[in-house]
């Protein structure tokens, strides 16, 4: 059996939107996969996705992202497992389907292969048992979007290796996800039987005329659902016990599971129900088409994320100890400043590049003022991580603060549009760096420059203090090393009126 | 029957977490309201709750917030309701109290005061029956925390006038809520039924010993609670059908409606269920107490809340419409430039009070970089719509433009931390205006300044143009006004090295 850190090749079966989803979510976190779906149009339906994906990663994680692995389409079943170290199935949940493809998959596939299946609910007991080697066998149940849900119920069968169970964990926590061990094998596992269950009533809601699908989802989204995004059902319900808790909540609301508040039946899908339900969404769609609502649904999630990684929360907490990998990794693969830069504009590198995020518009329609100093400010951060003064050192109680910020805007940048910036360093001396950041926009016109001083620290005595010498051999080199640049016109510049007017 | 804007004062009937959170709600939406519960503890539990929802809403609305509303803690039921405009009820939810207490309500109030119910699930019909004015009846089923989730729920009775359900959601409308109306009279309502669903199956898979309270919570939260934040069930599975939307999604998981992943019966709440629920809520509690875990609930709602409002979608686009109209209130309240300074440091009026936000803390622990600039940008917004050049001018074509930043940072700000940000103007002419901010800390040292140029422009154009006669006129006597105080030091100052460095 593999160790996780040596799984290179995934190989992906169906790509439909979990397969495309998990091309996405494996190849934005640097594997290449091999991807085989009969459907002619997979090339197309897997772009999309992957567009979609990108375009959301790169909102969250910014230059943080790993190289992208590739994505090939693989023209046989053979083709896409051949040679993979990891292989996710995502068929339909047919089990007499997914058992015959099993098979094929065996045969064509490396023996010592992990063989995982995107199942909602069925019993991987069942699954594994007519293969060769089943051993290898467990599910991974993700949840759409797969490239952006932490979420990944493990759930093992009879036959299931705690080993397989493992390696699996590890390469979907490497990616980013939450692994949620599904420690007693059950159909609907743990999550898609609270779904099920809500979904079930929300049929009959919409059966019986009580609400409309827009109705009833507006009773989720604004209300329990704003909860259900950060805490599940029992600790937001300890919570609404008051000062007297979970025990307290039972005894006030046990009584209600005695009321008729749910059907406690499974609604008949009938073809007028079906009718109902797709015209009602129809209607609730209000004609937006499904690209923009993916965009919209991935831009939502990505700023809940966000805003739950500042509270170190919940599926916050994911992704902020999936960034912070991300970085060591590239801190790692760098090494200090010896790394190239991106690119180089007007003898300068290009330290960050990234896009006009939706939360940095103002009322103007342009990238609001704050949205520049940070910018600029994660610019300084790469600058400091490149000359050995990143979180290591920082954790080790040295920091550079910036004591002055000199802004200049000079254009607009606009939603989505491409942002470069270069840094220059002006002067440095044993306690002091000085340095200049020029932006450029989509059309390489400088949109805004930035000049900053700022002084290196003791944190914890919060004063002044000389750099380490590895870090001012560092900025000595990089100093050396752009001596030969211009210097701005810009540096040194103070605001003012014209005199008469000042 | 009252019209909206004529509710002055509100009563409310029992104050366990959701008449407390009444309380909250309609108090900092600018409501006097007096809080009748037999528990001695009232005060102090009113008072507790009171806290945690300023904070909460102060951190989400800052400045926008009206005037707070007085709580007052009544000595009686009729003391509460007597003089009151509309009445909230929101005791246990047991129909022969609730019927028996609404009689009492009744007997004391004013014939044309409007009467909700918070019940979660009793039918309003059944509630109503024995009222004198069962028209003026109405449930207002709200979610907790109340003071921030917007959902609540109107139903009528067979006996409710439409006036009494317009005006119920008028109110909770104006206090920032999203009411759903439930046109069909129906046990649970509509989100109970859902929430009710979920939870019993959540119960069974306790009961079975399938999965922890804690697992449970993590299927949701890392999963579909995530999406449920801002889009409900069916939205949800509309986009997992893919290109061929929800007709195709009910033809895949539609067979799953067969399958056994549900118990669909309700869950025996025994005596050994509850202590299990009981102690695995504690378990999974680790130790954190009710106010820790309420104020981290609050702090990931207002965050969650207000990255939606970015996107303008679901429960960020009330909270969006409510700053607006909260912000319309406050201008129309206050005037052009002739309403007086909040305070004055040193002469320069007090423009901007706030605390640092958790979301501007870097990773030293300190406020970052771009969170000063954004409170100083914020504060020169304050400046605009005092001198006319608000919203409304914006609108109009005309703006202020940035085009030079100079800040100095001489201290540091933590987590929570008092700032006011005072404001002088330097220059002016008819293209241009030169301001100087100043923030102060909680112990009222400086610890940054800002210094900006703003060029008027037409913002068609994108060119720099004269300021309307009327802005003029406010920028020349806002100037004249401060020509006795002195120009700070600060003022022109450049980024530079010593000489021998530089």
């Amino acid at each position: 059996m593999t160790e996780t850190f040596s799984i290179r090749s995934i190989g992906l079966i169906g790509a439909g939107v979990i397969g495309a989803g998990w091309a996405a979510r494996f190849a934005l976190a640097g594997h290449d996969v091999r991807l085989y779906d009969p459907d002619p149009e997979t090339g197309r339906k897997v772009a999309a996705v992957l567009d979609n994906a990108r375009r959301a990663q790169t909102r969250m994680l910014g230059a943080l992202l790993p190289r992208e692995g590739t994505v090939h389409i693989a023209t046989s079943l053979a083709d896409a497992v051949a040679d993979a170290d990891f292989i996710q199935e995502s068929l339909p949940e047919i089990e007499t389907l997914k058992i015959r493809v099993l098979g094929e998959i065996e045969a064509a596939a490396r023996p010592d292969a992990v063989i995982a299946s995107s199942t909602s609910g069925l019993l991987p007991s069942r699954l594994q048992a007519a293969m060769a080697h089943p051993g290898r066998f467990v599910v991974g149940h993700p949840f759409n979007p797969v490239y952006l849900l932490p979420l990944v119920e493990i759930c093992g069968g009879d036959a299931t290796t705690a080993q397989t169970k493992a390696l699996a964990t590890a390469l979907y926590t490497a990616c980013g996800m939450q692994p949620l061990q599904v420690r007693v094998e059950i159909d609907g596992f743990i999550a898609d039987r609270l779904l099920e269950a809500l979904w079930r009533e929300a049929l009959w809601l919409v059966n019986d005329g009580v609400a409309t699908t827009a109705e009833i989802d507006d009773a989720i989204r604004y209300g329990a659902g704003l909860r259900w995004s950060f805490m599940g059902t029992f600790l937001t319900y300890r919570l609404a016990g008051g000062e007297a808790g979970m025990r307290h909540f039972l005894a006030q609301f046990g009584p209600a599971l005695k009321l008729p508040w749910t059907k406690l039946v499974a609604c008949e899908l009938t073809d007028e129900l079906t009718d109902r339900v797709a015209q009602q969404s129809d209607d609730q769609a209000a004609g937006i088409g499904l690209r923009a609502y993916e965009q919209k649904r991935d831009d939502c999630l990505v700023d809940v994320m966000t805003a739950l990684r500042a509270n170190d929360f919940a599926a916050g907490a994911t992704l902020g100890a999936y960034a912070d990998r991300l970085a060591a990794q590239a801190a790692a693969a760098a090494g200090p400043v010896s790394a190239g830069p991106v690119s180089v504009i007007d003898g300068a590198p290009v330290l960050l590049a990234t896009r006009v995020d939706a939360g940095w518009i103002d009322y103007n329609g342009h990238m609001t003022e704050w949205a520049y100093l940070k910018v600029f400010g994660d610019t300084t951060d790469v600058l400091l991580a490149q000359i050995g003064a990143g979180a290591d050192y920082v954790a080790g109680g040295h920091s550079f603060y910036t004591v002055e910020s000199h802004l200049r805007h000079l254009g607009q940048a606009r939603l989505g549009e491409a942002l470069r910036v270069t840094t220059q360093v002006l002067g440095a001396d044993a306690r002091r760096l000085h340095v200049f950041h020029t932006m450029t926009g989509g059309d390489g016109g400088v949109i805004a420059t930035a000049e900053h001083m700022l002084v290196h620290v003791d944190a914890a005595a919060e004063r002044a203090a000389p750099m380490l010498p590895a870090v001012a051999d560092a900025v000595a080199a990089l100093a050396a090393a752009q001596a030969g640049l211009a210097r701005p016109d810009a540096a040194g510049r103070s605001i003012g009126l014209p005199a008469r007017q000042a």
